[in-house]
């Protein structure tokens, strides 16, 4: 009996048979012909065949064009086909099919199999709780406002400023790579030091995602140095590499700090409701099994968007077991297999006054994440950082952010700015 | 003086003051922030800072819908923001860009500063050619049939057929990874048996194209390896591990064989209008600078089709010097720098009675690519091949396969099956 991974596509056409279509898929993404096949060989060829699991067709209805007709087709593939590793799944899933017509990847289920060759996220959401000492609420992060082109005096008085408001995670600019001005050692020396510096002021613990760039070839010896130099988080620009070489840093024994995937270049493969692959799938389970212990991606508050629905399927797909299905041929012994959960980084457009309805979306597993919203607070950074953990703190306890503005002049002059989202 | 790379956008957008959004970009993208900043740092700063070099605005005109607005914006990016790396390239023009609304990154012009840490195509087209001695007309390519589930002896025939009817080059099916059936070395052996065998009958030599898969950091030492089993060529599915994968194995001294880059996943990115990036840019340029000696990318004569348009914008790019811009700031020295053209192979659909318009579209500088074209022929496979290469001779001298097919029982028998396309 074989394990399966399960994929489900959206196929757009107009008039397609899309039984025939699934089959075609089934057989041509697996052993090639089937049909015409002697009797005995199919015997024997019968593990490497995919099967159709499910298809669902949506005809065209009120309203709507026949270009909108669809169907939603699931197919099994046979474990013992791919190699247990990322590009081998992508490739032989979606790899020509991506190039067939209008369709989409949006869903992709592991066998407990394929996913034992993946241990997950090293520290996952509670790692990140446990390092910072903070459990029970959500947890805020800044993003520096300027970096490219700055000298390393600018970068830590930025960084200052965010820790002494009070965040508990600090993350480098996307773009900001390998450079003179401020070099990975030297960014994290003064930066850590900025930290301590607040911490004495704040009482609390600090993580600071330094950005892990360069050759591919050279980002484990990179992650090792900056671990070295003492740093306590990396950021890392998975899809410009791929996720195979995140599944490869993440199982390092040596890079023992917890990695932060960005989602720079999602908007290339995500937004297109008739090709790419979803959201979910994207930067959702793939960043999980590849083993990102947080995940940034677009909030659906902001001016960057992506639906709130979508948010909603990454966050289900970070948080909980509904990446494993295992498709009847097997049922293994080890069906508890968990890999640890991945933080939720909703991002961009966030200011204090949306805090409510994040909390909402996502409940205390979350980390209100902000740039502008902190830095451009008429206070100054300082009171960026102390209006968002206001906004938290009053959300968490159930007071209204306008009751709790009232004894917290930060949230006040916040919300007097961006108002309240509610 | 700084040099910079060129990005163009097409952006979508009802509404935009287009000349603002691209402001938004040369400065969010680089700097942060500009307008606010005291003279002095604008005068530290301008060199990182990028620029808008044009905005073409296409209004909607008869017949189009107000969502048919766009401009195309093009953006220089100093090179001083960013490593010499692709990604570094890629997430400094389109990481969050690709994230912000319906934007599409449809052009990208390198410096030849940083062009100067590529080497490009170790072979090139040229390179391939010397190595099969033919100088002087189209090479024919041909794909396995079926190899998911089969065994050494069953490749080892489909090899041979495909050999003896003379084609140049063969190349593994992509989804074929390291299996116990047909472990990478043992097939190298009995396929390159097969094509010495192949070789007493034709007279010519063959390229074998192994698919090279695996974990990342494993993929140069398993490559090293083929090439210690005596492998002549490697097949790669650069988008599954990124770009910086591909250039770290071209640039590696000790892979001495043409590396065939496959577009497994381009689909994923391609092909909206609206978002991800267009296949010049993807399946041309990257491919080129990241050093793929031969590029696969879908044909638009078949079934699994891309615009005749778009097939020529990536020929263009894989065989001239139109990567490199130099925008105003810096004519370097060596303006000369050149890389060595990537050998275009238009995929997918093909069959003999397709070659007259291939290479008209094309030239000789092409490689025509079957795979059901050849082992679907009515007379078998090595008639399929031998069809093709008759389609080919008889194109390069003038001849009309109507005629030449006359005395040509391969190629009659091939024009019966799948007619002429002129």
């Amino acid at each position: 009996m074989s394990a399966y991974c399960l994929a489900t596509y959206r196929s757009f056409d107009e008039k397609a048979d899309f039984h025939k279509k699934a089959t075609s898929i089934a057989v041509g993404l697996t052993v090639g012909s089937w049909t015409e096949l002697p009797e005995a060989q199919k015997a024997q060829m019968e593990k490497h065949l995919g099967k159709v699991i499910s298809i669902e067709v949506h005809e065209p209805g009120a309203g709507e064009s026949v270009s909108d007709r669809y169907a939603d087709i699931t197919i099994a593939y046979p474990d013992v086909n791919f190699s247990r590793d990322i590009p081998a799944l992508l490739v032989t899933v979606f790899g020509k099919l991506s190039m067939d017509g209008k369709i989409k990847l949006i869903d992709l289920n592991f066998s407990s199999d394929f996913m034992a060759g993946f241990s997950g996220p090293k520290f996952g959401m509670q790692g990140v709780r446990d390092l910072l000492g903070v459990q029970d609420r959500p947890l805020l992060m800044s993003i520096f406002k300027s970096v490219v082109g700055y000298e390393l005096p600018a970068l830590r008085e930025q960084f200052y400023l965010q820790a002494a408001g009070g965040v508990d995670l600090i993350k480098d600019d996307e773009i900001l790579f390998e450079n003179p001005l401020t070099p990975l050692e030297k960014r994290i020396e003064v930066c850590l030091e900025a930290a301590e510096q607040a911490t004495k002021l704040t009482g609390q613990k600090l993580l600071y995602a330094v950005n892990l760039t360069g050759s591919t070839s050279k980002l484990a010896a990179a992650a090792k140095k900056a671990i070295a130099a003492g740093a306590n988080a990396l950021l890392f620009n998975v899809l410009a590499y791929g996720f195979d070489v995140l599944h490869e840093l993440s199982s390092d024994p040596e890079i023992t700090i917890p990695i932060m995937a960005h989602p720079a270049m999602a908007g290339a493969t995500y937004p297109s409701p008739h090709y790419g692959i979803s959201p979910s799938v994207l930067l959702g389970k793939l960043m999980r099994l590849a083993g990102a212990d947080l995940v940034l991606f677009p909030s659906p508050y902001g001016s960057v968007v992506m639906p709130r629905e979508e948010n909603l399927a990454i966050k289900h797909v970070l948080l909980t077991n509904d990446l494993r299905k295992d498709y009847a041929y097997n049922a293994p012994s080890d069906a508890q297999l968990k890999l640890a959960a991945s933080f939720p980084v909703p991002s961009a457009g966030i200011h204090p006054g949306l805090v409510p309805l994040i909390l909402r979306d996502f409940g205390t597993d979350v980390i209100v994440n902000a740039g502008g919203g902190i830095h451009g607070h008429p206070l100054g950074t300082i009171a960026g950082g102390q209006a968002f953990r206001q906004a938290i703190d009053a959300t968490v306890q159930g007071i209204s952010l306008r009751d709790y503005a009232q004894t917290h002049p930060e949230l006040q002059s916040a919300i007097d700015t961006w108002g309240i989202r509610e």
